[in-house]
């Protein structure tokens, strides 16, 4: 593999890894496989991929191999999505064009946006994104056109640019207010908080927001993903999958969670409540928002990271209520590692960034958009990849009903 | 299961049967499980279901058990959603409740009218349908909560009535005309001509639609029915489901292939041209559109019927065009059936559906979009299902990328 990676390195225009999706053992499907039955598809192994990877007892999160500790730490988001999409970090050259490539294509064509204007208020924001994704087909008219590598990845970059204008667009709609311009010489992350409040984001304010969307790019196979390839491995349209995978995003068993873990925090009210309010939890064997994560067995990395941040964070933005906030999820971790973290449960990528987009001024249900503006690039990274060696998906069903019941006409029923 | 059914069919509103998709020998997931590598999902049992059933040497297919031709000679499209929605027939009480339901349910909420009149005129009709489902959501604030049976079944009764009218008034504006208004005493299927048209559907033209409607609205696990429940396990609201089911269909390996088959047939031209256009084929081992079926081992029983209904259709349909198209098919049917049969090749469901749907007037980009209005009873169908006892489908991968890659600051790579 690092002999590709670096070969694919020096042309970053073929540099996505092409993987065999073939099982290993067989170049055609053998018809003597076995029938296995996997209700959820537990331990179905049903992609190979280069994109992501978890460790989940050493609490290592890598994009491409790359850990994102150090992504956050040296990089941007702008280079995160090229890192995702190119399989090497851009040197500065690729960066400047990668980045012209990128305000380039924020706006959206008048059509958009007026379709977006004319939304119904009352959708939920990620429903708009899920439903204003598919409208960037009317002016790709060989969408469904998939097999030219080099047009699907101009789609992607198109796509996640276009991706926070979208719900600045619908935000400023649902108050009946006018899309605002997106600037050019601003980062993806400052552009979209200029797009969404029409004031020019600080630039340590946009800093935070780059590490964050950073922090949610990407994370191996989960629901949304799994969703985006499955419409791709039917040649769906970029916009098709990406579409559907916010459609599964916004199911309250997967994304939502960061929104919840806020409210939480409010209503425990202050670090002295947290203790009554764990007694209560686990009286009730309650599940407890943000804490507790599939993969990982010790906490997750990303929570980590955005802790460290949101120090300095909450040290530049006013207001003794979200100190307080922050402190009480600080004692909510530490007391529920005294009680919790025996059983493998520790604070997971929402606990803390709830926190951090509210300090941000960002409205609760913008929380899920915003993941999806940043998941969209790992989206991207995973269509691509199911295109470049594509098995179309079609898994089995057990039917367990009835045979020849009759048809009797409705008058005799 | 009979047993189940007959208990079911005295209660309709609870009708449809609890499915355990708990593997059978455990309650909860063993951790013990193998770990299997299965690429595409190939011969992997994803869920149990009720809901329909191939018999592939026979060329059998049953919705709920019964057999869709006797749905085809003895209901009608509306009581066939009734079947997959309930798990059995109507009497003729019900079927009048659930007609008046349907018909009530056809208007689409003015804010959705509007914006579907904003959406980018080159958009493909069934991308437009993906994004319009979505829409629906601004009008039930509830659309995530999904946890009331009653609540669910009417969301699905409400989207399988309005889709025809999404595509009715996205094919009017997009030629500058106004929506047509749904008319209550129509059929489902003559209300969709009716709005398309703006003509009253004579109802020999009705039933025929109405029968094609039958044979389309339901197909075992495919991409775009396994789309929907991948969305529908994150609780994903029905309208996400069914939009991101739209989206796989949309895909060229998926959906489509009678407007490919009816431009195939116009190429050909006329019977004499069969034979030539075989020989090519064949020696340039080129898939011809609309023969052989992954499940089918003998002729596709919805070809059986359609050819069967045609041949009447042809009759009250003017045009010599069109007769010559329909001659031109039965001969390349007979013709492939001497020299690709013994392949187990056959006519499937698309190489006479296209005809019937030119000969009904509906323009070739419509064609998928028909197919959709059809199968969203059986996507709801399914998505009830996975609702009812629900297992998040998440698979694994197998990462095959780098590790512990140098992440190098940018002025130095």
């Amino acid at each position: 593999m690092t002999k590709k990676a670096d070969k694919t390195a020096k042309n970053s225009l073929k540099a996505v890894p092409e993987i065999d999706n073939q099982p290993s053992s067989e170049v055609a499907p053998s018809p003597a496989l076995e029938v296995v039955h996997r209700p959820g598809l537990e331990k179905v192994v049903a992609v190979r991929s280069t994109i992501s990877c978890v460790d989940g007892d050493k609490g290592v999160l890598e994009y491409r191999g790359i850990n994102v500790a150090d992504l956050v730490r040296y990089s941007s988001f702008e280079e995160t999505i090229f890192l995702l999409l190119y399989n090497h970090l851009p040197n500065e050259r690729e960066m400047m064009q990668f980045n012209t490539l990128i305000a380039k294509q924020r706006g959206l064509p008048a059509s958009v946006r007026d379709a977006i204007s004319s939304y119904p208020v009352g959708m939920h924001p990620i429903n708009a994104m899920q439903s204003a994704i598919i409208l960037l087909s009317g002016e790709d008219f060989y969408a469904d056109d998939v097999s030219s590598p080099q047009h699907n990845i101009r789609r992607c970059i198109s796509l996640i640019a276009k991706a926070p204008t979208i719900i600045a667009a619908f935000e400023r709609a649902r108050h009946g207010e006018q899309p605002m311009p997106a600037v050019t010489k601003y980062t993806l992350a400052e552009n979209f908080i200029f797009m969404l409040t029409g004031e020019p984001c600080p630039p340590e304010i946009g800093r935070f927001f780059d590490k964050l969307l950073i922090l949610h790019a990407e994370h191996t196979m989960n629901a949304s993903t799994f969703a985006a390839r499955v419409i791709g491995s039917t040649h769906g349209s970029v916009y098709s999958a990406i579409s559907g995978a916010v459609g599964a995003l916004s199911g309250p068993l997967h994304g939502g969670a960061n929104e919840r873990v806020l409210r939480m925090l409010y209503s425990i009210g202050h670090p002295d409540n947290v203790d009554k309010f764990l007694d209560e939890m686990i009286m009730t064997k309650t599940k407890i928002m943000g804490i507790g994560h599939r993969v990982y067995n010790v906490k997750d990395p990303r929570a980590v990271l955005i802790q460290d941040f949101m120090k300095n964070l909450l040290e530049i933005v006013p207001g003794e209520g979200r100190k307080n906030l922050y402190r009480t999820a600080l004692m909510l971790e530490e007391k529920s590692k005294e009680r919790l973290s025996h059983k493998g449960l520790h604070p997971n990528v929402d606990f803390y960034s709830g926190i951090v987009l509210d300090a941000l001024g960002v409205p609760g249900d913008l929380f899920t958009p915003v993941f999806a503006i940043s998941r969209v690039a790992g989206w991207c990274a995973h269509w691509l990849e199911q295109i470049g060696a594509n098995r179309l998906f079609r898994p089995l069903q057990e039917y367990i009903g009835d045979h020849k019941r009759p048809c009797i006409p409705i008058e005799d029923r």
